[in-house]
């Protein structure tokens, strides 16, 4: 049988205050049309359906209407957990009318031991969970998360059937994988990581919670990622799906094309506000600017978003190496023209001319002298 | 066919800050048993399934569990739809998937138009809907509610079977209905009332919005009412379903008993906190207490509370009439020796004995004596 692995869509997750529920409803349509192309038996969803556990009423909407689409009207069977962002109640609404139409929505960890059968495969759908829900079905206090993978896990090993295929769908941390901006490293995977060796047994694991599909470099065990960049640190990333045929076991990568992109450039304000330099740039992408200018520009922001509806924002480069950090004065007993001067200095990359020495020489012998003044008057 | 008729369960609503989740519960249960006992074709449930749009995790909670139990377990089926409390959208979640089990749940007043056949039955699920929504549907600006309800009965007309009976089910406030504490007048019925005359070609119209089974007296079209009492103005009514034979079309009440009524007594302090009184009561109640004592007393709530849990309040009824109203004082030339007298008189029903008109003259002196001191000091 083949499959679609995806996950993370966070439904309702806003970038930048940009709503982007219209990139979210075209991108999931691009998922489902790759599923039919790819003639996919099932489409996997690996948690983090919604951004929030109270999504708002659009987000269900688009949620609702995705869902009824895909496995009511084109009858494709779905296979989804629910992850740390989603509501597993809220979200389980509905759950035992879906199972009637090969609609398995996973939200509670007892749930996992039911494997899905679908072809040559079974499919273990393991949503996220706390460390006290495990120590509830376990009835073993202080149970860690990590104790509670293995048990769980050797308990699914149980329910092999040595004649299918076994893929694991859950959303967790794996020890060893790379993360992005976008996902909440408070919340990432409960305290710590599940070791990769426990899910070695498995034919492929189909990951949820990190967002670039990159994070993980094992053969049998793959995020998804999300299928929309959700913070600047992704520019850069390819966002997809996986299509994993059961016989080999081998994903395949397909592309998956935003509506409005995540990207970065490096130019002046006089380039920017070009037309002949901005009528090359498609204007409706997510843009966030390295400025080179140094000198004030009176009402930047608005200029700019007049001609980049979906500005991100502007960073001042300003000469100075990006990658420099303010770094601190540490000699306290400099004087005031020497802390002012070496800031200038780290902020620019430039030293003050004559000019603006005697300028600041002024100032500071006026904030002096004004000083003096106030202290005789008392 | 026979029906059970109730509504307005209002899931999630709090009593004087108290939670009533598990009494939601336990009379649901209720609903169900006589459901069964009295062997329906079907539970109609006339809106304000939820009492906010934004239900609590335990709310969502109870309902689900609630939705399975009725018509997965019990294979009742269920003709549903959303009242003013309900949010549309989030109470459609899972719609299409519940028809295939006979359980109709109607959110979108689009859908009134596709009656619903059981037996000799056929019933039209109105939900409730905001002027605009029919604005929308008909493509008529400004049409007020009463002229969108009597084009959306004319509509229904067209879809009668002739040889059917024909029910309604629908969330409005009807003129001549009577109100009471626990419903949100603000948002009955959108601005207005639906005169009763729209409905009369309905054999029976099943109504919720209003919490009292006896707010309109017609033959035809009754509320259920709420199944608890929801404020203390219900303390009187009882709560219950009724039952309906499609061959008469006679509804026939059949009661529901709290986990805790809401009840209220008048009695001295002395009388509640004493063992051989309060034995003889139900202390698990809803008590509000109006109470005879005149005098300070310390720490009353928390006394009163130890005796009886869920006490919603005290109010001192102290001899005067309780229909009185405290009058305003209009003569505002009065001395305050007169002002003071007359509202102890008004409040107590009583007047000042000698002792409390010596020290209320004593106080009143003392006073103007620090108001002159005062005076003369600036």
């Amino acid at each position: 049988m083949r499959f679609l692995h995806t996950g993370d869509w966070h439904i309702g997750k806003k970038l930048y205050g940009y709503d982007l529920l219209a990139d979210q409803k075209d991108i999931i349509e691009q998922i489902l049309t790759i599923a039919i192309e790819q003639q996919v038996d099932a489409i996997v969803i690996a948690g983090d359906l919604y951004d929030r556990s109270l999504p708002s009423v659009e987000a269900c909407q688009l949620l609702n209407q995705s869902f009824i689409k895909m496995n009511l009207e084109k009858k494709m069977p779905l296979l989804v957990i629910s992850g740390n962002h989603d509501s597993d109640v809220r979200l389980s609404t509905g759950m035992p009318w879906y199972e009637q139409t090969d609609f398995h929505l996973y939200t509670d960890l007892q749930q996992s031991f039911t494997p899905i059968e679908m072809g040559d495969t079974q499919f273990f759908l393991l949503p996220y969970f706390e460390p006290i829900a495990a120590r509830l079905y376990f009835e073993e206090e202080n149970l860690t998360l990590q104790e509670a993978i293995k048990k769980i896990i050797t308990k699914m090993y149980d329910l092999f059937d040595a004649d299918k295929k076994h893929v694991l769908v859950t959303h967790f941390f794996i020890d060893g994988s790379s993360r992005c901006d976008s996902e909440t490293t408070v919340e990432v995977g409960g305290l710590n990581g599940i070791p990769y060796d426990l899910l070695q047994d498995f034919d492929y694991v189909a990951l949820g919670h990190l967002h670039s599909k990159n994070a993980l470099k094992k053969e049998n065990a793959l995020y998804s990622g999300s299928p929309l960049k959700f913070s600047l640190s992704e520019k850069n990333d390819q966002k997809g799906v996986w299509i994993v045929d059961s016989q080999t076991m081998q994903p395949e990568f397909h592309e998956l094309q935003p509506k409005r992109d995540v990207r970065s450039l490096e130019a002046s304000f006089e380039e920017l506000t070009n037309p002949a330099f901005y009528q090359q740039l498609d204007r409706s992408c997510f843009w966030y600017f390295q400025l080179t200018d140094r000198s004030v520009i009176t009402n930047m922001m608005a200029q700019l978003r007049s001609i980049y509806p979906n500005i991100l924002g502007v960073e001042r480069v300003n000469g100075r190496k990006k990658e420099n950090q303010i770094s601190k004065i540490k000699e306290r007993k400099k004087t005031p023209y020497h802390m002012l001067t070496s800031f200038f200095e780290e902020i620019t990359g430039d030293t003050l001319t004559k000019k603006q020495r005697d300028w600041l020489e002024e100032g500071l012998q006026q904030a002096t002298d004004t000083e003096k003044r106030n202290q005789d008057a008392t």
